[in-house]
């Protein structure tokens, strides 16, 4: 059932733009552009309109960043120990750039994990959109199927934005730590697209240790809650509808299945490496698309 | 119905990697690791094996690049005369971009509108992932939701790169042409990366300005099909599960369906210009995600 009602963007009389100007449908148009503002929402001419979506209780989508078809049921069963033990020079050296990557970390978070999540998300989703994105231009130039690898990236740089739009529910960046945002962005999509072209088996091995690192602190964050540091407070409604969690669900529920997420991109992450490892491209093998 | 049957990726026992070094796990992946070659699939370690996926009538999916939950019936009725009328001088720099970068494309291809499609694709591809990458870093940096462009951009790329696997079909591409992609992706992407930062507002007009052209070639193509200059092939199997073509369906079908979809994306494009015209960020009105 699509609609198009108050739900979508009204545009009321001040929308500019294409709407007025092509020949063939200036009449119509020019009876949209004038239309009463508070009548019904008025189509754009280009007739994309944002359609009402509904959740499967018949109640409205309140969400635009995110659509009921991209809503999953973590699973907790999967494993948080798996690791990897580094074999050649190019495994240490990955695991020393993680290693050393947090000790700044962890001297300027200290005990903070709200804060801490918050932050290193908005890292975190970096990699997934490089990755992505490069083997996206790669299968352009060189007339190759991607093998779902595109996909299965993307995915993952996605369900990191949803993580940092979740925790910037439950703690406020302030002035100087969107300042150091910017900055850590600025240097690390740099290094990572370098990292990528060079040596993908490299990014995916440091990626891969990067989430086993997030799976250790997301397990103190919780050890923190289960003590009564952190207050569990309820969780916030994109949590909730994006994980399909119970509508009582608190903060500890969330912080399960965020764990959940970076142990399946731990996998991804280190299964793409091993792949390079083989001495084949990921498109050989089939992506682990939708696997979460 | 999940299995890991003979369709995943068989490592057979030369496929190494993390499978041989978790402390834990030794013992079953050692197993594994030394299976008889032609027997099962083996699950690696990291559990991220291809699924099995079936079609909707029982047969298996053979696709790894996309999934049934990724192909859709194209909106044949959408209008394929909109235009935006130039009225800034941004929109008239943009159209004269656009006129001046067909004229060599012209030159180059004459009439073999195969190859021309073929090529065009490798381009048609960028805009919408050099635009989803930069909105996806812009809402990690910023903290703020992206209103679903980032996605509505993600798939209009990844539907052009669907566009090429489907031409590679038809059309093989010569070393030289093969040499001039590379040459004008390096100069594109940047070129398009560096205009998106400056005025996103403009690129989406050029790619909006762009789409037209698009439809007018495919008209092009569809006229030679029609006048028997270009043979009327059975479609690709590729673009007969993607756009849910009937068996029978033939290269004629196929050019259809993509002038739809570039339809579509000149929709999407000049509708985001027209939001930056007004004033407003993308995100403050809700994307066209799933448009076609
Ligand atoms: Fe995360
Ligand atoms: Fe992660
Ligand atoms: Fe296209
Ligand atoms: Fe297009």
């Amino acid at each position: 059932a699509i609609r198009y009602g108050s739900a979508g963007p009204v545009f009321g009389s001040r929308f500019m733009g294409t709407a007025a100007v092509s020949a063939e449908d200036a009449g119509e148009t020019a009876k949209l552009a004038s239309g009463k503002k508070e009548d019904k929402a008025v189509m754009s001419y280009w007739g994309v309109e944002h359609k009402k979506v509904v959740k499967e209780d018949g109640s409205q989508w309140k969400w635009a960043c995110f659509r009921p078809w991209d809503t999953y049921s973590s699973d907790l069963s999967i494993d948080l120990g798996k690791h990897h033990l580094p074999v050649t020079w190019m495994d240490k050296l990955a695991q020393r750039t993680v290693k050393t990557l947090r000790w700044p970390t962890d001297i300027f978070f200290q005990r903070r994990y709200g804060c801490r999540a918050m932050m290193l998300e908005t890292v975190a989703a970096v990699p997934g959109m490089v990755g992505g994105m490069l083997l996206h231009l790669s299968s352009l130039r060189r007339f190759e199927h991607s093998g779902g690898w595109i996909r299965s990236l993307l995915e993952e740089a996605e369900n990191e934005r949803m993580h940092l739009m979740t925790f910037m529910e439950v703690s406020q960046p302030r002035w100087y730590e969107r300042a150091l945002v910017i900055a850590v962005q600025g240097v690390f999509f740099n290094a990572y697209f370098l990292g990528y072209l060079i040596s993908p088996k490299f990014a995916h091995r440091v990626v891969g240790y990067l989430e086993e690192e997030a799976i250790h602190s997301y397990t103190e964050f919780l050890k923190e809650i289960d003590e009564g540091n952190i207050d569990n407070v309820p969780a916030p409604a994109i949590a909730i509808d994006y994980w399909r969690l119970q509508p009582g669900a608190t903060l500890r529920d969330v912080v399960m299945v965020v764990r959940a997420d970076e142990a399946h991109h731990r996998d991804v992450n280190h299964y793409a490496s091993d792949i390079h490892v083989n001495g084949l491209k990921l498109k050989e093998l089939p992506a682990p698309v939708g696997y979460h």
